[in-house]
């Protein structure tokens, strides 16, 4: 099996796990858990969202809780942004990376976003130009490569479009998404296969859910293709925003389990990770629904 | 991605995921279950268990269900036998496969069967010889091929041993047990390549738990390997018996999912087995821990 020897992996719960959780979570709360995340070894933390609040309430102390994190060196702290306005904010707020979205699905991007694809393509590009210019990266994301909820089955060469605009804007780096967790890993060879045709594999990240439970086994196609960086949300902190009460992102402590037992290096300590993971499943005042934190509750494993 | 064309899955949740159950099941309710397998295209069935009522009650009712039930043809009725005086209840009810089984490991066979694996061998080749006298297949599980909650660490040397002695007892089939989940898809390389270099690989089935979320990934490389079989419970049914609450056997409804992505043919109408899988959910009366029990609970999918 040919492995990669380390792994990056970027842990997205503050952003994409607490903006599915409907319980209000204090801002102390989330500068607390930032900064345990950061401790445990992880080098890139998505810590929140520059959405208008109107949309996700619960981030809506997204510069606050910037401002108070303690920066550590060599963790890149990025935070989701859709628009100019949200721009200025995350600037206001130094964030390291800047991160955008849209859909490779045409029905997906228009639920989300309100617009075609063809028609956000002119929000972005200042987006990425501006950040660019005040020496940010920027990630971008692009959702339902592997599938729709609205439109079904997506092509291969509607993600590579949007990739490759997105590219052309000038994003350091594409995290492609499996946003309703219906990808398989056969259909994972052959989607990857094809990017990494027309982009270099680090500039690539993969984003699985793990809804129908093939996250871990979709990782492990993509590390044999050459692939290295992981998006992850550390308990499955989030959900499925699809379906209430189902698996939805790819549980951090499960990734770091099943890569450190294969060999790959992550740089993160498990044992603080799982402390965390215990201590915002307590925050949040709800079970998480990572196989870890499962095995935490039933005393099958202690930390 | 070299794949098989098609897969047999051993559903063994009658027997491996019920006598995990605390609530009583009655035998009319079995057999309804059992005949709902059957009917959507499952080839292999453990229905029951011989082992002593007295360590589990919930399969005293075994030759019961075994006669009551309809035999469906093309369908392998199996049941677990632990010696001789197993065999005779097994063989009263005319089961089809005989299913032994013992460990890889020193300190779980203590446990389980109160023997050392040495003093295992002549209690159970009595029962192979005398199965197959009577015109019976035989199935051996061997657990804690990947891991031992005693022992730690297991050597595939272990394994080895084991499984030779049972083929050279006459067994037909050996399945190989990764029995608290730790297994990962490197592991599974080294172990299956070795074991594939001793036995054929169409005479060796995997059983997978899906502990910390690895059991799909644990899939896809034995596929990748040629492995044919899999033993996998509806629902997920049983959960870990050495976890309360974590998620045990690797779920029916999931593995058929990615199998049926992937192109694999396995012969089972997935829309008939959730069905099968609602009903016996509402029987044992809690949430079954598979994904796609959560995703129906949740009305992200519909049956």
């Amino acid at each position: 099996m040919n492995l990669p020897a380390k792994v990056t992996v970027k842990e997205v719960g503050p952003r994409d796990g607490l903006q599915n959780e409907e319980e209000h979570i204090s801002t102390i709360d989330k500068i607390e858990w930032i900064n345990q995340l950061s401790e445990s070894g992880l080098s890139y933390i998505e810590i929140t969202s520059f959405v208008h609040p109107k949309w996700i309430p619960q981030l809506g102390d997204a510069v606050d809780v910037a401002k108070q994190i303690n920066r550590k060196p060599g963790v890149t702290y990025a935070a989701l942004v859709p628009n100019e306005r949200g721009l200025e904010r995350a600037l206001e707020a130094d964030i390291d990376e800047v991160s955008i979205f849209m859909s490779a699905s045409e029905a997906h991007n228009r639920k989300n976003i309100n617009k075609s694809i063809r028609e956000t393509y002119p929000v972005l590009s200042p987006v990425v130009q501006t950040a660019k210019n005040e020496g940010k990266t920027v990630r971008a994301y692009v959702s339902t490569v592997f599938g729709c909820p609205y439109d079904g089955t997506v092509e291969v060469d509607q993600a590579l479009s949007v990739c490759e605009r997105l590219f052309e804007m000038g994003i350091d780096e594409c995290s492609i998404g499996d946003t309703i967790g219906v990808a398989n890993p056969l259909q994972v060879e052959r989607v990857l296969s094809t990017l990494s045709n027309h982009f270099p594999k680090d500039k690539l990240a993969l984003h699985f859910h793990n809804t129908r439970g093939t996250a871990l086994a979709n990782v492990v196609t993509a590390l044999q293709l050459g692939f290295t960086t992981f998006d992850s949300s550390l308990g499955g902190l989030g959900g499925c925003p699809y379906a209430k009460g189902a698996s939805g992102n790819l549980a951090t402590d499960d990734l770091l389990y099943m890569l450190e037992e294969m060999g790959i290096h992550t740089g993160v300590d498990h044992h603080k990770l799982l402390k965390s993971g215990e201590w915002i499943q307590h925050v949040v005042g709800k079970p998480l629904p990572s196989h870890h934190m499962q095995m935490l509750r039933s005393g099958g494993i202690q930390v």
